[in-house]
């Protein structure tokens, strides 16, 4: 019998990817799998059933799911999904656990081996296995996108028979994987470009990609890979060399996110006020509530005259490259435990430790059981 | 008496562009002139009353008007603005005779001398008055952020942990001004670039700008530095070795308009019914109607799995540097016939000669003339 794998239909408001692009539909066939899907299920991300060889169509979410020993999805499944799944069976999914709660405990119940994309280890070994990176990239580059079509100005010199235009400013606050992204981007669009990030070693990564580095003399490196919180000191002396330079700005992008807790506010209500007028903020954080005192998640407000755009969502924008990075994470993920044909949970390796979110009905990161006992 | 100038307030819908700057007023200041706008007439431009020094807030419209010398305007005025126009006054302003024949015929009861900043010869030396040119730059630079937007896909190859995303191709129909600043956008943004024009000059200056050229073997030169209507046959030989190129690309940025006349259809419903799942046109020609045959001049279409916006107005979503130069376009007009503190009409100049599109209770082209005369 060979090993099954059912991916979902995303069924999130907004949500255009998919757990499964067709080249990793073929690999999984090659890995001795057999893959089936609902019908349409990759049409947001461009990828039509007749794309995916080798993948059955499924009749009906009962079919897809009952008899599947390995379920892909990008966004959590939903309540009534997680009832149709095969008990003991094995998912592959974000799932964001304070964010429904309940949900953990649904698979709890049903003894769902689940790993929880969102909690791969930043470890050399899981760089092909990590979603957040992948889609980090992307949404960093769509934000320098949003940045410039939602500012009035553009960002190049231009050269015209009436003078010269000069270059927009854009400022980039977190640079992780998307600040990075979004810093290179606005950089090949012709602005010039400041990076700002609480780690002093990303002063380096930042002009590399020709930014200059905003230097604050606070050093907040955090366990993860993340920033770590910082003290109210920390923020006011941070703010103060900051604000400068938010305030020069055409653009910024912030985008210090923590998976799981609020988004840092990166940047006060008083200093979008003092910011140029027609000046625009794009806020990545938003998931966690934003960077910025004015941001309102899924919302563009004009606060002024400044515009503060807070998407959702991001990598979806992008679903098309969105899906293929995401389905071969997934891919990477699961050949450390398809094997030969068969499943084999080796729980010595950190990757599959670390990325696990339930199994055998408990719930297993400590950090994930205290907060949920709350609720 | 110093020159009196008036700056209109811009009203029709989505025009967010603004005749003066602040840069431009203290210019005409020194030359001799009085400014006076209206409160907020920048305000879209981000440009607030106090920005501009030295010029006066009119309180009404009619205080504005009424002893104007020369009125300066982005969009055609309405009739209503026209009828409060001080007598025999002169006006520099975008028209397009053709859109609302009327106003010309109020123009020529008012006795205005109009300059229509569409009519400015494509001379060397009018370079610096060629609004449609300084717009069309703005156009087509916006025109790649909004493909690249639309598209779900990225432009750039992008080096991945699970592998490279390969670069996303764009061509470009119709290599004016706003064709190749789309060129040099998207370009730049990391796309694989392809130029089209039936002018065969146009193949150097693609090329210059990393682009390759789609040679059909058809020239197309016509007067004044615009194309020529083509011939049946000829419209059949450039599809033919065009349709290829459409359908292999992610995005087609088209620019063929032609001033007051139908946008040439570049692109049939069977070309995009060809083309790839997810790709995206950008139609620049939306004003005559539209370069592709599913285009919804103002509207953003899907036409099976491709994307077709045909956006009005692009250059005011630049609306701060749109003004800025258009401002400076209107000044180098301007100041061909303010001269020491006095207005002087020359008309053997020959951008005055060319731009007039009213002088004298008298529409001047002759090709103007005629059309209007079959209302």
């Amino acid at each position: 019998m060979p090993i099954k794998i059912a991916v979902l239909m995303e069924s999130r408001p907004g949500e255009k990817r998919v757990a499964l692009v067709p080249a990793v539909a073929e690999k999984l066939s090659k890995l001795g799998c057999s893959v089936s899907m609902l019908s349409g299920a990759g049409l947001a991300s461009k990828l039509p059933d007749n794309a995916y060889n080798g993948v059955e169509i499924a009749g009906t979410e009962q079919h897809l799911l009952a008899d599947a020993d390995i379920v892909l999805a990008v966004q959590a499944p939903k309540a009534s999904e997680i009832a149709l799944l095969k008990p003991a069976s094995i998912l592959l999914s974000f799932i964001y656990p304070h964010k429904e709660p309940e949900l953990t405990r649904l698979l709890c119940e049903k003894n769902i081996t689940c790993f929880a994309m969102e909690q791969v280890p930043r470890i050399s070994r899981a760089q092909a296995m990590d979603a957040l990176s992948s889609q980090a990239a992307l949404a960093g580059y769509y934000a320098a996108l949003m940045g410039a079509t939602t500012l009035s100005r553009i960002l190049p010199m231009m050269t015209t028979a009436v003078g010269s235009i000069r270059p927009a400013r854009c400022l980039v606050m977190g640079l992780g994987v998307a600040g990075l992204q979004a810093l290179a981007t606005a950089r090949r669009l012709g602005a010039i470009t400041e990076g700002y990030d609480v780690r002093p070693e990303t002063k380096e990564q930042a002009e590399s990609l020709g930014a200059k580095f905003v230097d604050t003399g606070v050093d907040a490196r955090g366990e993860g890979g993340y920033a770590r919180e910082l003290t109210a000191q920390e923020k006011d002396k941070i703010a103060s060399v900051v604000t400068r330079h938010i305030q020069q700005a055409d653009i910024v992008i912030t985008t210090a996110a923590i998976p799981g807790r609020p988004s840092p506010k990166l940047i006060s209500k008083p200093q979008v006020d003092g910011m140029k007028l027609g000046a625009v903020i794009i806020d990545l954080a938003a998931e966690g509530g934003g960077n910025c005192e004015y941001s309102i998640p899924g919302e563009t407000v004009t606060q002024g005259q400044v515009t503060i755009a807070a998407p959702l969502n991001v990598p979806s924008m992008l679903a098309e490259h969105a899906s293929e990075l995401y389905a071969k994470n997934l891919l990477n993920l699961l050949q450390l435990f398809v094997v030969d044909g068969a499943i084999n949970l080796n729980w010595a390796d950190e990757v599959l430790a670390k990325t696990v979110l339930t199994h055998n009905g408990e719930i297993k990161p400590e950090a994930v059981k205290t907060a949920l006992a709350k609720h």
